[in-house]
C-alpha cells in the first residue's frame, strides 16, 4: 500500500471517529434531555482529544511525508496538502488547550443560553473571559505573520488574512451604506407586515419540507429538525442533517431559514463520498460553503423568477392568510430593506454591516484592545453608529449570537464571503447556464444544482477558496458583482 | 492516585467512548436517514474495536493487578472484581474471533429480517450455521466447568450456571403447566377484543408519556421516542432513552411496553452516576434489569389496585372506545392467559414456557445435538408438546426473535429470571412497606421506587444477582414467589 493510501485510511478513521462528534453535537441541540448536557461536554472532550491525539501523532506524520515523497497525481497532491496544512496547525496546539477549549465551548453555550434569554451578559462574561484567553493562546500556538486574528479566520477560510479581508469589506461597505440610505429615503415601503400574519406551523413544516426536497435536498439521506438555531451538519456520507424553526407569526424565518440550511445541506450531499474524511471529500471553506446557501436562500429564493414558480402554492398553501396579497407585494415584503439589531433577520443589504460590526470587535478582542466586561457598551456604540439605532437590550446585542460562546472567533466574516460568492458565482451561472431564469420560474432547479455540484461540490478541497473562485469566474472575488446585484434588485423595487 | 483510582478513570473513559456508541445505536434505530445505515457501521465497528483495545492494553493489566494489592473497601474491592472479570474474559477471546464475530452477526441481522418477513428459514441457515459456529469457539475461548452454554449465559448473567438454570426452570414449569391448563379449561374467558379496539394513536402517546413520568421516569434526563422493537438505552449520566411503539389497534402494545421500558429506564436513571463507567455503576445483570421491567409493567402495571387508580383516566381518554366497558373487564382483558406462537405478545404465565424452549435449543445448538438444519422440526415439535399448537410458519416459530442472529446466545434465560426476581423482590416489598397496595391504588409509586432505588439501583453491581437477592429477600432464588403471585392472580379472574 503507497502512502497516500495509508496515510488517507488513517484520515478517514479520524474522519469517522469525528462524525461521531458531529452526531453528538446534532444530538446535543435536537434531542438531548437537560439533565444529560453535562456529560455530554465529557463525551466530545474525549472525541476531540483522540482526533486530535490521532492527527499529531509520528505516524501521520511519517505517512505525509513519504506521501510528499511519492509520484501523486494533481489532485492527490492537493489532498496530501490539505492534510500538511491540518497536521501543522494540529502540533502547534498542545492538548491541554485542545481539551480546555472543547470544556470551555461547551460550559460557554449551556451558559449563553439562558444569559441570552435573560438578556443578562454578567452571567455569561467569565465564560466568554475563558473562551477569549484560551483563542488567544491558540492565536500564539498556531502562529500568523500580521495579525492574531488571521490564526483564527483561517481555520474556517483557509489562507484568508485579516487585511484583505479589510480591504475587501472597506470597499463593500463604501457602496453599501449610500445605498442602504437611498432606500431608506425611498417613499416606496414594503408590506412587510404580510410575513408576520398568521402562518399555521403544521403547513410551514410542510412547505419548508417541500421546497427542501424541490430545490434538490435528498431526505433519504438526510433530515430537517426544529432547533432554536437552525444549523446544518454534514455527519457522515449519507446523513446530513438540517433544522429550521417555526414561528407562527414569521413566515420568513422557516422559509427562507430551511433555504439557507437546504444550500448547505446540498453542499454536503455533494461532496465525493469516495474522499470521505480527506480535504478531496470536505468543503473547501466556510466562505464557500455560506456561498450555497446564500445562494438558494437569496439569490434563488428572493428573487422574481422563483416567486414566478411558487407564488401561486405558498399562496393556496395558506389561503386565509394570503388571499388579499399579490404576488408582488409579497415579492416587496421578502424583500424589505432596514436597519435591525438581529443579524440572522436581517436583509441582504444591511446583514453586512452586521458581520463587518462583528468583524472589528473580534479583532479587538484578540489583540487585547477590547476586553470582555467592555464588549456590551462597544458593541451598542458602534452599533448606533453604524445603524443609527440604539439596541435595547444585550439580548438584542452582543449576546443574539452563539458564536463566540461556541468559540467560533474568525468565523463571522466567511458569511459576508459567502454573500460575495454567491453573488459572483451566480453571475457566471447565468452567462453559462442559457434559460436559467426561465428554469427558476418554472420551478425547475436541477440545471442550476448541477452547474454547483460540477464547479463546486464535487471539488472538495482541491482548489482554495480564492483559486476556485478565479477558476470558475475568471476573476478574482471583488465587492462588485454583490453590489450590481443589490442596486439592480433593489432599483426594480424602491426605484433607486 | 492511587492504583484503583486511575483503574476507575480508564474505565469510564471507556465508558465514555462506550456511550457514544450508545447513542449511535439509539439513532440508528430512531433517526438515522436510510443512506447513512452503512456508514453507521463503520463508526459503530471502530468504537467497539477502540473500547476492546482499551479495555485489554496492558496498562488495564497493571493498574489491575496492582489495585488487587492496594488496601481497599469492600465496594472498592467489588469494583476491582467487576472489571478483572470483564478484562479476563476479554483477553481470552482471540481479535480474529471478535472479528469474524462482528461481522457474522451483522450480515446475520441483515439475513434475518428478510427471512423473517418471507418466512424463510433456508435463506437463514448458512448465517446461522456460521453464528453458532464462531458462539462456540467463543466458548471455548472463554471457557467454562459444566457446559459450554454456561461461558455464554455468564456474558448476561454473571455466574449463572446451566444446571441451576435447568433447576430452577423444571421446578417453574411443573408448576405452570397445570395452572395454565386449568386456566384453559376454566369457563371464564377473558375480553381480550376490548384492547383492538379503536385507541387514537395521539391519545396513547399522551398517556404513555404520563404514566412513564408517573411512576418515576425522569423526562429531564432521558426521552421516550418511537421505534419499531421498543428498547431502553442508558446512554450516560442524565440521559436514558425508552422507546415504545404505537397501533391504534393495540392498547396493550403501547402502555405495557412503555412501562415495561420505563421500569428498565428507571434502573439506569438511578444507578450511582457518580460511579458512571465502573461495575458500581453498571446494572447487575440482565436477570436484575428485567425484573426491574416485569415489575412496574406486571406486578404494578397488570395488578388490580393500579386499575384502581388509573381506570378512570384511561376510560376518560378513550371515551368513546371505552365507554360500555368495566373496570373489571378491562382488569380482565388485560391479563387474558391462553397460549400463542408468539413471545412478545405472551401472558405472564406462559412468557415463560417461551423462554424455556428457547433454553433448551440453545443448549442442544451448543452441544452439536442439534444441527442448525433440523432448528425448525425441533422447535415445532417442542412448540406442539409445549403449547399444543402447530407452527404454521417458521416467522411465527424459530425466526421469530432477532436474538440468534445478531449472537446473543444466552440472553433468553435472563428474561424469565426477570419474572422470578421481580415475584421475590415484590413479595418482599409488600412485607416492608406498609399500605403498599393502597398507595399503588391511590397512583402513589414513589415509596415502591424508593424500595428499588435504595436496594436495587443504586448499588451497581456491587454484589451478585444471587447475592442481591438473598440480601435483599433472605431467601435464594426460586420459582415459589411467582408461582405463588400467578396462582393468587388468576383464582381471582379465572377461579382456577
Amino acid at each position: 500500500m503507497s502512502a497516500y493510501t495509508a496515510l488517507c485510511l488513517r484520515e478517514r478513521e479520524r474522519a469517522t471517529l469525528g462524525s461521531t462528534a458531529s452526531l453528538l453535537g446534532w444530538d446535543e441541540r435536537t434531542y438531548l434531555p437537560a439533565k444529560g448536557q453535562a456529560f455530554r461536554g465529557d463525551q466530545l472532550a474525549l472525541l476531540a482529544r483522540l482526533c486530535h491525539e490521532q492527527l499529531i501523532d509520528t505516524e501521520t506524520d511519517d505517512l505525509l511525508q513519504q506521501a510528499e515523497n511519492e509520484k501523486l497525481s494533481d489532485a492527490e497532491k492537493s489532498n496530501v496538502k490539505g492534510i500538511r496544512r491540518l497536521f501543522d496547525r494540529a502540533v502547534k496546539m498542545p492538548t491541554e488547550l485542545v481539551v480546555a477549549l472543547a470544556k470551555a465551548t461547551s460550559a460557554g453555550q449551556n451558559a449563553w443560553e439562558p444569559a441570552k434569554h435573560n438578556s443578562d451578559f454578567a452571567s455569561f462574561q467569565p465564560y466568554l473571559e475563558t473562551i477569549i484567553k484560551l483563542k488567544r493562546e491558540e492565536a500564539q500556538a498556531v502562529g500568523y505573520v500580521d495579525h492574531p486574528y488571521d490564526a483564527l479566520v483561517d481555520e474556517f477560510e483557509p489562507g484568508a488574512r485579516t487585511k484583505d479581508l479589510k480591504t475587501l469589506f472597506t470597499g463593500l461597505q463604501a457602496e453599501l451604506v449610500p445605498l442602504i440610505a437611498a432606500i431608506q429615503e425611498s417613499s416606496t415601503k414594503a408590506p412587510r407586515e404580510i410575513l408576520a400574519r398568521n402562518y399555521p406551523v403544521e403547513q410551514q413544516r410542510q412547505l419548508s419540507e417541500w421546497i427542501a426536497e424541490q430545490i434538490g435536498f435528498d431526505r433519504n439521506a438526510g433530515r430537517l429538525d426544529v432547533t432554536v438555531h437552525p444549523f446544518c451538519s454534514g455527519i457522515a456520507p449519507g446523513d446530513c442533517r438540517i433544522t429550521t424553526r417555526y414561528n407562527e407569526h414569521a413566515f420568513a424565518e422557516a422559509f427562507f431559514g430551511t433555504l439557507h440550511e437546504t444550500g448547505h445541506g446540498i453542499y454536503e450531499q455533494n461532496l465525493p463520498s469516495e474522499h470521505f474524511g480527506t480535504p478531496l471529500g470536505t468543503a473547501c471553506s466556510l466562505g464557500i460553503h455560506e456561498s450555497q446557501s446564500r445562494l438558494w436562500e437569496n439569490f434563488v429564493g428572493r428573487s422574481l423568477p422563483f416567486w414566478k414558480a411558487n407564488w401561486a402554492k405558498v399562496q393556496g398553501t395558506f389561503k386565509t392568510t394570503l388571499q388579499d396579497v399579490t404576488q408582488e407585494q409579497f415579492y416587496s415584503a421578502i424583500n424589505d430593506v432596514r436597519p435591525s439589531f438581529i443579524r440572522i433577520e436581517a436583509d441582504e443589504a444591511t446583514y453586512n454591516l452586521h458581520i463587518i460590526l462583528r468583524f472589528e470587535l473580534e479583532q479587538a478582542l484578540m489583540t487585547g484592545d477590547l476586553g470582555v466586561a467592555e464588549l456590551p457598551t462597544a458593541w451598542n456604540d458602534r452599533f448606533q453608529k453604524m445603524f443609527g439605532l440604539k439596541v435595547p437590550q444585550d439580548s438584542m446585542g452582543c449576546l443574539q449570537d452563539v458564536h463566540w460562546s461556541a468559540g467560533l472567533m474568525g468565523y463571522f466574516p466567511t458569511y459576508t464571503l459567502g454573500n460575495l460568492y454567491a453573488a459572483q458565482f451566480m453571475e457566471q451561472a447565468r452567462k453559462d447556464i442559457p434559460g436559467l431564469e426561465a428554469d427558476i420560474a418554472s420551478g425547475k432547479y436541477l440545471p442550476l444544482k448541477q452547474w454547483l455540484t460540477e464547479r463546486i461540490h464535487s471539488q472538495g478541497q482541491r482548489y482554495s477558496a480564492t483559486e476556485l473562485c478565479e477558476r470558475i469566474t475568471k476573476q478574482p472575488l471583488s465587492h462588485g458583482p454583490l453590489m450590481n446585484y443589490l442596486k439592480g434588485k433593489y432599483r426594480g423595487i424602491y426605484g433607486v
